[in-house]
């Protein structure tokens, strides 16, 4: 069903329908099933109202980085939208049986996927998908960035919490249009901007600044997601020189007038921006490097 | 593997792989398919992004209502997310097969679904789905509604498409989250309000307010979805007294002061509005029959 170039490995799907469970010993809570066969009933409710949450987890050299705390957030974005928690220990086991089952590859992006499942079922539907990670070496050199209003202010999270802000839900069809707009702008990727003026994060990535020895991001309260890579980079600057990275509400001019400002994410990495809109931003090549060597876990 | 109860005929499911090819004479453009096997790919947008656009569509006496209206809404929504534009005629068809398939009912809920299709693929993927309506008749007596923010002014469709306003997305997470405050607050459904104070719409429904003689509902350029079923209300009352429904920029106050407000859906009909949160609403019954009548095209 799906198509892959003959020159890459195929993808390894895992299903989970025990998620939910407490585990037991020797009961299977999940398998690896057939890829390239069809898995999802068409009454999923992730099919019919992109009801569900997801994580997706960077594996480098067979490595997962930041397991825990990705399913850690996505157990908080199934509370946030009231689905029941999920067994963390199955899911452990689930996705290293995932990277375990595909070929050894530098660079695999693994996708923790949890849905409502079946309209009038009421069981979840999870699954774990293993696949070769997009070539993102450009994004990793610098990129273009279109700044986009998200219409939403950053008191949202706190006044309207079926906005659903901070939670990473399968109802991506609007980050997905911001960057189809970023393109149609010249742009690789996309900055928010919340209606109060300050920025956000991208539509699949957390922002950071740095001015001066500083390193600054979006505070979670303003309604972003709570990035994994961030607080990598927060430890790791943080056991280096005392002081980790600082949440701060900054407006656009706050970045373009920084000493340099990444997007993070856990398969991209840290990409420099270049550009925001016009303004040219100042890019540290040995400084991004390290990110990228915290980022796999090779620091 | 959807469960149904054994009193209720079986779901019907026409999947059309051929949405968006010229139609060819003796060229099986749709299919029956297995309702009860999984038909859907992992990998498919809709499962990984929410990234796609659907229609409901109410079959009365095995009569769809609204057929061209609904898709060409779905065409339009198509079009907002950069989609390449479906075969409306092979739709037809596919919608009436799959009204023919299923066993005679008095209500059908007729979904049209249309996704961004397997990741790298570039084929959209396409399918109806076909089944029993939900007993609605709770509604169409009368329901509380609570009033939730919509985080979005009512400017956001002129400035900023991307955040897809009057698109019917498959990505609903939010729509849902909203459904559910609703009901932890006592109420059946909810009334949106933009941030800057003026009633959008519902999470599936659209608006419909009578102030003596008029009938009001909200703007498209608000941002909402052009309803269907306002419409044929609107060609109705045009049609009997002169006048149709006009669009006018509401607030709270304008619907607790009214003369009466319902909450359209293609499925559910006309459900009056008996409380917006505290505010209690007077109830037409006699014109709320009239209404259900026209939208299920006995009229």
């Amino acid at each position: 069903m799906t198509t892959h170039s003959p020159d890459i490995p195929a993808p390894v799907l895992v299903l989970v329908p025990g998620v939910t469970d407490a585990p037991t010993d020797g009961d299977a809570r999940f398998h690896v099933a057939d890829e390239t066969a069809p898995q999802l009933a068409v009454t999923d409710l992730v099919a019919t109202r992109g009801d569900g949450v997801f994580e997706t987890i960077g594996a480098f050299d067979g490595v997962p980085v930041n397991v825990i705390p990705h399913l850690e957030r996505l157990a908080r974005s199934a509370a946030m939208v009231d689905l029941p928690a999920p067994d963390l220990e199955t899911l452990v086991e689930a996705v290293e049986a995932a990277i375990f089952a595909h070929e050894p590859v530098s660079e695999l992006s693994v996708r923790v996927m949890y849905t409502r499942g079946i309209e009038g079922a009421g069981t979840p539907t999870c699954w774990i998908h293993a696949r070769v990670s997009d070539d993102w070496a450009p994004y990793r050199t610098g990129m273009r960035v279109a700044v986009l209003d998200r219409g939403l202010s950053t008191t949202s999270a706190r006044t309207s919490p079926w906005l659903l802000p901070g939670a990473k839900t399968l109802s991506y069809a609007v980050n997905m249009a911001a960057v189809r707009e970023a393109k149609r702008r010249g742009a690789a990727d996309v900055l928010f901007v919340a209606s109060d003026g300050y920025v956000l994060e991208g539509p699949t990535s957390t922002l950071l600044v740095r001015r001066g020895d500083e390193f600054l991001t979006t505070p979670v309260s303003a309604g972003v997601l709570a990035g994994t890579s961030v607080r990598s980079l927060s430890d790791h600057l943080e056991a280096e020189r005392g002081t980790g990275v600082r949440e701060q509400l900054m407006t656009i001019e706050d970045v373009t007038g920084s000493d340099g400002a990444w997007l993070l994410s856990s398969t991209r990495l840290a990409a420099p921006i270049t550009h925001l809109d016009e303004a040219e931003l100042p890019v540290d090549r040995a400084l991004t490097a390290r990110f990228q060597q915290v980022l796999t876990g090779a620091i």
